[in-house]
């Protein structure tokens, strides 16, 4: 059940960025759950990580790991997040990390170690340390696929992109994966993304462009709204080109963060049409806001709103819902008479009330379809945003009811 | 489907306060859809409205006519909001308004006009005027009963709630009536509910005393999040007893606070226990907060949780799920290890993860029970906060996805 096609890309490799996978043990026998990636001690590494309050242990080390600027390993596991373990989780995600460290004669500041899977259950350390050996041979740079698989956890599919394009004669690559199928999964601590690049890119100037990525793609969908307390995203540049990125502006800056962006963002809506139980995959784009943050609130208020999200489910064009999502939305002074409401290019709402034009079978039309934009015209400023989310279906009820039964 | 007890109580006349009801086809030929209140000219009323924008024209209307204090009547039709319908929404309004007043001899300004059902919809008025001369000779101030299956929408089962107390030997009474079934019904534009007591009180003090009770009752219930076009409630003194209520402290202040406090909150359970497709009572509580603000965005980061309220139907004590909720609440410098997270009596979170007396059986038997209180001891502060929920069923998506089909 996920809306679109959700074929693997023809991964370009990363120079000087390998992956190794093992099976762990962690999820059913011989599955893929364990993922290795190693870089050159030049790299570049940023990350942005979950805004939750309770964020898991391995997340808490991985942000002071890559704080030291000196790492070259990111360990995953799934089956497990490591959440709400208290101190025993610290100690057992410390204790992976040193046993690459001892395997590989680096310190165990070199790793930063993610999990991803049920929260509160204790971390299998000695399953995942079992299994090290494994990953660290199995390293290449073309194990993009085998690593896309695992990494994920309950995804009904694996998830990539990747991009090249040329500057100066030289070819730059930038490819990436990731998982989730919910801001949370059921219990699931969720969302991860890894991309890398072989561009050289200066340290804050990478952590600048995964700021500006994020916010247009990981931080711009939601299924349910709940975030989870595992999400990371890290981007790894490991400078085997010739090409140098110095400084936020230019045309290698522009061409590289424009890919960036595009990349992140099909990353991030391949997490949206893999979403639990999704049949709809929903653009939702609000106009002419007087300010990003109220662009954004009228595009969540909409995405979350459980009626308008069950009306998609039955394919049902029920404009009253949307209309009042967008007055709930906090915008303050509001002038419904001036906003304008549309399902892909169908006016259903203008002139504080039904769009004239509208017909119902020309509403039916667009909702009958499987990617819906929905598009919010405020009419009040200059600020857009786009978010993308999914339906409300029975399905969603039945995968987050059932989970642990 | 609804949770808990739901039969009308003994309902108390409130001296001066007249109902009456009429069938107007505009649902069901021959169901109650009409409903008219009337109250002396020395009446003193109060009211808070939803603050959704796009407020519906007879909230507008009934907004102003409000602040004229002269108001004799309210006026209620159910299956159509009248919300949604541009300039026409707000003519049939005053035309349901006029009508009145032409048969009573009074100005329009006396009437407050209420309309509830479906969004968008042209509002039937010529059928509410012709039953407007049977509601009107149906006017008796033991009508409760009929006026509270009259302004039902789609809820399951009519609400009401009725209190007396004496004091200095005059009895006093308090006696309301609900409608809703979600914040916002499928396209219903939803909460309705009107108090009426036979103390005098002050016009500014009356103002006071419902904001308090709404913001201890209709502004502590979320079914679905969403917030309704139409949402209104009306609080009527009539007068009629010999005791005066003029400054907001003293014994009888404080006994007609605590019974209307408590009335509403009766009121406002009995929309969540009939919400869509509930099979949970659920009382969230949150303690030691450092603000009343903190401990409502924790309190509905929880009730809006899909992946709490679908555990909540599965009867799943899913802590792990409450959890992640708190910790997305935006609550600033929380510490995980303070925290204290009980299901009933049941401790199920302390010292940072799972309570170390909780049992899977201990959790479980607490779910499988209708009613359940979430308890959240936050450690921070001395603020408190309760609010009351609903699970997340099949029967939601289903009741939502099918309004229309």
């Amino acid at each position: 059940m996920a809306v679109g096609a959700g074929a693997l890309p023809d991964f370009k490799v990363v120079k000087g960025f390998e992956l190794g996978i093992a099976s762990a043990g962690i999820k059913s026998p011989g599955r893929k759950d364990l993922v290795i990636m190693k870089y050159p001690e030049a790299s570049t590494v940023a990350g942005v990580f979950t805004t939750n309050a309770f964020c898991a242990a391995p997340v808490h080390i991985a942000k002071k790991h890559l704080t030291n600027g000196k790492s070259q390993y990111l360990l995953t596991n799934t089956g497990n997040a490591n959440a709400g373990t208290g101190e025993n989780g610290f100690a057992h995600a410390s204790a992976c990390c040193e046993a690459i460290a001892q395997h590989m004669d680096v310190v165990a500041e070199a790793v930063l170690p993610f999990s991803t899977g049920v929260i509160g259950e204790v971390l299998p350390v000695d399953k995942i340390i079992a299994a090290i050996p494994a990953a660290l041979e199995n390293l290449a740079e073309d194990n993009w696929s085998d690593a896309a698989e695992g990494i994920l956890t309950t995804d009904t599919r694996p998830k990539g992109a990747s991009r090249q394009f040329e500057y100066e004669g030289e070819l730059v690559t930038v490819t990436g994966i990731s998982k989730g199928a919910g801001m949370i999964k059921p219990n699931m601590a969720t969302m991860l993304a890894y991309v890398a690049t072989d561009l050289n890119v200066e340290q804050s100037l990478l952590q600048q462009l995964i700021s500006t990525a994020a916010n247009k793609s990981f931080n711009r969908i939601s299924i349910d709204g709940d975030t989870s307390t595992n999400d990371s995203f890290i981007l790894v540049a490991t400078g085997q080109t010739k090409l140098s990125l110095n400084n936020g502006s230019g045309e290698l800056f522009n061409k590289f963060s424009s890919v960036l962006n595009e990349l992140c963002a099909e990353l991030a809506q391949a997490i949206v049409r893999d979403g639990e139980g999704a049949t709809k995959f929903v653009t939702v784009n609000v106009e002419k806001a007087l300010s990003q943050q109220e662009a954004l609130d009228v595009a969540y208020t909409i995405a979350h709103s459980p009626l308008v999200k069950t009306a998609l489910f039955a394919s049902d064009p029920n404009w009253g819902r949307i209309l009042a999502a967008v007055g709930r939305a906090g915008v303050e002074n509001l002038v419904l008479d001036e906003l304008e409401i549309y399902l892909n290019d169908v006016c259903i709402v203008e002139n504080g009330g039904r769009a004239s034009s509208y017909t119902e079978a020309a509403g039916q039309a667009v909702m009958d379809q499987a990617e819906i934009t929905i598009t919010v015209n405020l009419q009040r400023g200059n600020c857009n945003e786009v978010i993308w989310t999914t339906d409300l279906s029975h399905e969603y009820v039945r995968v987050n009811a059932e989970y642990r039964t």
